[in-house]
């Protein structure tokens, strides 16, 4: 169903073809659009929202503030072993992932792990992206991205850490098993939504003016003080993922993104891991694994009757399946602007 | 200060010497004796009581049971680039794990990252040991394990899933950065400690048997409904880590391990990564993204005045610095069981 009388559906093709004219309308080259414009396409059709069409019209925007820079391509650094460290020169960051994704396969390929890291990126829209793609090609995925400050650490009324989205995806033939989790407990993003529904959020999801836990996403956005997940155990996370980050890739930390004044996550430090399962174990091992598992999921006592238990990554795959049938949801305003960038309206 | 009017403070190298002596009189080996006594009392003096000397009544248990196999040692049973895979053969967690983060950290010394698992291993007691360990050597350290199902995963109310430890070390000369992060919210050591304390815990950690989330530890003791590390998060992370580890190590998932009947986290799989930051940045570098961040933390605003924002580790290192000094607080009537173990009683 969708989620508001404002909204309508699209056919998956009829949506990638008019992000990919709008791409193309604002400068990127016809392979770098398809990629792009795919990707925030299947982002959309994954249910992601925020880091689909909605993305779209701000992504054009740092294009041309000059935050993004179309004629770029990534340069090795430094080849370490199984290790690869490339300046993502400010290119897109979906093209760039996709291209540290893709190397960290082609080195997992011969060695069982490939280890590539990007410094000086740009915001690789949703990190959820590389995980499946990489189980797509059947590798183990791993990945992360340092952001700019959006959340107090704890113990902190004031953003000092990003928010630092952390990535794992296992390859199954019945549907990849795939983690794709911020470490604020939810997203700016949620916040409106939920506000604009006139809802509450599930469960408190930050501070209100008097410092205590609320779940009205209003007083959120007004203190800003979003809540980390699992409280002081997401802000340390946070801070480690930073830290290997800018560790990892010779890049900047969250504090130096912070100075460097190039939009959100410019200038970003990221990690892409990729691990062949098929070299230490056989399939039917691995296949073994993942149904003993999610089996044992299944076989719980749901809380109340009729409920479901899902494995990682099992709601995208629902939410794919649907909308590639029925159509993608889009906000009404939000389609015809991007029809206006794509030069249909 | 005390915790409690029962416990009294013993100096380090009584607390280590008593540990050793009752582990030699369970069947270990004098070198064997000295690592495992010494990881229970700095355990116990970084505060983590749970697994420090509150431990070694059970580990000695498990011993006595044929749970854990005292004169068996890793072997080698994959070798592919930087990746070394161990039977551990059901020998003692803790000088597994040191076996394996030390051949990631020397495997890592020549490649830049080493990666080493262990199936059939045993509790390895506190999982950020290993993470001190290899920051203590000037390595990145980043492990996990998977362990029994002890918490429900999210939308069920039986335990189907483990709550994984995942540690996580950066080296950095005035204390090192370490996240030693469970994903359940709270230990059932936690409940239990608050709940005799008379205390609540200082946020919901669990579910009452009206399936309302309480700050009650008595009433989640009852319905064993601990709460997963931000909700559906910290579920998907623990399912994501237990696959892992298994297909890293072609070990056992939690759902073999609770098959297994070898006691808690007996058979389990552990993953050890250790990874050179001095390789691919140099010392000023790594000095400065470490500053730049702590710095950042410090300078944030504090909730209440005075209030302070302590980087992952600090607090670790603090206990450690204060109780070396006073000497580690201990439980007067587990203090004299263990004296009793030693044969000082």
């Amino acid at each position: 169903m969708l989620q508001s009388r404002s909204m309508q559906r699209i056919k998956f093709e009829e949506l990638k073809s008019t992000i990919k004219k709008a791409f193309i309308r604002a400068g990127m080259s016809e392979d770098q659009a398809e990629i792009c414009a795919r990707t925030h396409a299947e982002t959309s059709c994954d249910g992601i929202f925020s880091h689909g069409l909605n993305r779209v019209e701000r992504f054009i925007n740092f294009i041309e503030n000059g935050w993004v820079k179309l004629g770029a391509r990534p340069t090795l650094e430094q080849q370490l072993g199984s290790i690869e460290i490339y300046n993502g020169n400010l290119a897109p960051g979906v093209t760039n992932a996709f291209f540290a994704m893709d190397r960290a396969i082609d080195i997992a390929k011969s060695t069982g792990l490939g280890l590539v890291s990007l410094n000086n990126t740009t915001h690789w829209m949703r990190g959820g992206t590389y995980g499946w793609h990489a189980a797509n090609q059947g590798m183990i995925g791993i990945c992360w991205t340092n952001t700019e400050s959006c959340m107090p650490a704890w113990g902190a009324t004031s953003a000092s850490i990003g928010n630092n989205p952390f990535v794992m995806a296992i390859p199954r033939q019945e549907g990849h098993v795939v983690l794709d989790m911020a470490m604020s407990l939810y997203s700016y993003g949620k916040l409106e939504h939920t506000r604009l529904n006139h809802d509450k959020l599930p469960y408190p999801g930050g501070f209100d003016s008097e410092g205590l836990l609320t779940d009205d996403p209003g007083e959120i956005e007004k203190t800003r003080r979003i809540l980390p997940t699992g409280y002081w155990k997401g802000s340390s996370f946070a801070i480690m993922l930073d830290l290997l980050a800018s560790l990892l890739s010779n890049g900047k930390t969250t504090a130096a993104i912070d100075q460097y004044g190039y939009g959100n996550c410019g200038g970003c430090s990221q990690v892409f891991i990729a691990i062949d399962p098929l070299k230490m174990n056989d399939q039917p091992f691995v296949d073994q694994a993942l149904k003993q598992t999610i089996d044992q999921l299944r076989q719980a006592s749901p809380v109340g009757e009729g409920g479901e238990i899902l494995y990682p990554g099992e709601r995208s795959l629902r939410n794919r399946q649907e909308n590639l049938i029925k159509g993608v949801p889009v906000h009404d305003a939000v389609w015809e602007k991007v029809k206006k960038f794509a030069g249909l309206e």
